[in-house]
């Protein structure tokens, strides 16, 4: 992807260097490079920066620095806010996830965005969030709900990976070489017939229902054809074994 | 929520005491509380989780210690292990918001779950993976795919949180007082007639599109009641001016 169609990062009076290069780590695993620093309390480049961006030394040498706010987003059309407590100013506020798809939307039809994160103590200012178009608010444990400025970046950054992920949600254990239908009756059966001789089925009357739970949870096992041939090895071997 | 309806974090093996206290804040963060260690590497309790734990520390001090992962899950039905690279083991593979959305249906129904989080150099062993049930694995950046262990149990804890939180995706900028259509009409009234007397509507050709185009960017404003007030009023000022 490239960087014109990724929004940017933007830090507000960031205090520590440290958290500047985590805030790079953060962006960086999810594929974001624009960072944006507005005045940076310990001045620019920091030597903190660099050892806990840990790999993403790129990012912080990249990074361009602004006097303030309006400069940094004077490229943007649209720039999210992002909050901890309620403001209570007139404007939309989105989940991560609602921004992430927003953002994904208007970046996509050529749009440059922008994501605001304030200072780490005291967050940014009502005038700082007046610049924004939209209030992002991370919904957090009401009663506990410190997240630090890299933690804040990596959730959004986190949700705006997730709407250009292909993933697949859920996949199988066995991505190719499931069993067959066929091998896995074949399983039931010699397991059944071992049984049989074994005495397993001692009553008559549950002989079917007991047959079932068997074939139930041979069935939910889902093995592979690998592991269909390793079961009737066990079964083989069980049934071969000599009474003590 | 109750505790016997939140899935446990498992830190197998952790190695740094902060990076501990961080899991204990980045869990509290999104609501979970039962943190389970084991073999910590540097013992337990450790100095150095408290003071990164930030707040959290009700979280550190009812953590239970665990000599085996084994120990550690005995009361779970169902184990998640995180990793970041690929396994190729004979699991599932899910996502966190599969993973969470999963916990959220078995932890409803009384199970108790529990997500393996790995040292934070090796990872876990693929003897420790082969005591999950699923694998969860975070999508991230495949050129850069560094995510430490405190940012890995956020994202995990953040999509847990999702499927039972019910902040509203959006939010509008006036949840009340939204202005009556009858507001917005006079609004645009006033300011067709005042822009008739001060002459803007010069090319009869185009008044009629020109005057549409003022109505949209009204409409899309998105007034509230208030603001048409506000609007008026500079109307009334702008208008009330005296040439120069």
């Amino acid at each position: 992807m490239s960087k014109g169609f990724l929004p940017a990062i933007v830090l507000v009076r960031p205090q520590l260097g440290e958290n500047i290069g985590k805030t790079a780590r953060a962006m960086l695993n999810f594929g974001l490079t624009d960072l944006r620093l507005v005045a940076p309390r310990d001045g620019w480049p920091n030597p903190d920066a660099g050892p806990s961006a840990a790999g993403a030394g790129r990012v912080i040498e990249a990074a361009r620095v602004f006097e303030t706010v309006e400069q940094a987003i004077a490229d943007c059309t649209h720039v999210y806010a992002t909050t901890v407590r309620d403001r209570d100013m007139p404007k939309p506020v989105v989940t991560p996830s609602e921004a992430a798809a927003q953002i994904h939307g208007l970046q996509k039809m050529g749009n440059q965005t922008a994501i605001l994160f304030g200072p780490e103590r005291s967050g940014m200012t009502n005038d700082d969030v007046a610049l924004a178009d939209t209030v992002l608010t991370v919904p957090v444990n009401s009663e506990y709900g410190s997240l630090n400025l890299a933690q804040a970046v990596i959730l959004v950054a986190y949700e705006l990976f997730k709407t250009h992920d292909t993933t697949p949600v859920h996949q199988p254990a066995h991505p190719e070489g499931l069993a067959t239908k066929a091998e896995v009756v074949g399983l039931m059966e010699h397991l059944e017939a071992e049984l049989t001789k074994s005495g397993f089925f001692r009553s008559k009357d549950r002989q079917d229902s007991m047959r079932r739970t068997i074939r139930n949870l041979i069935q939910n096992a889902g093995f592979c054809s690998q592991e269909v041939q390793t079961m009737r090895g066990i079964v083989k071997s069980l049934s071969r074994r000599k009474p003590e």
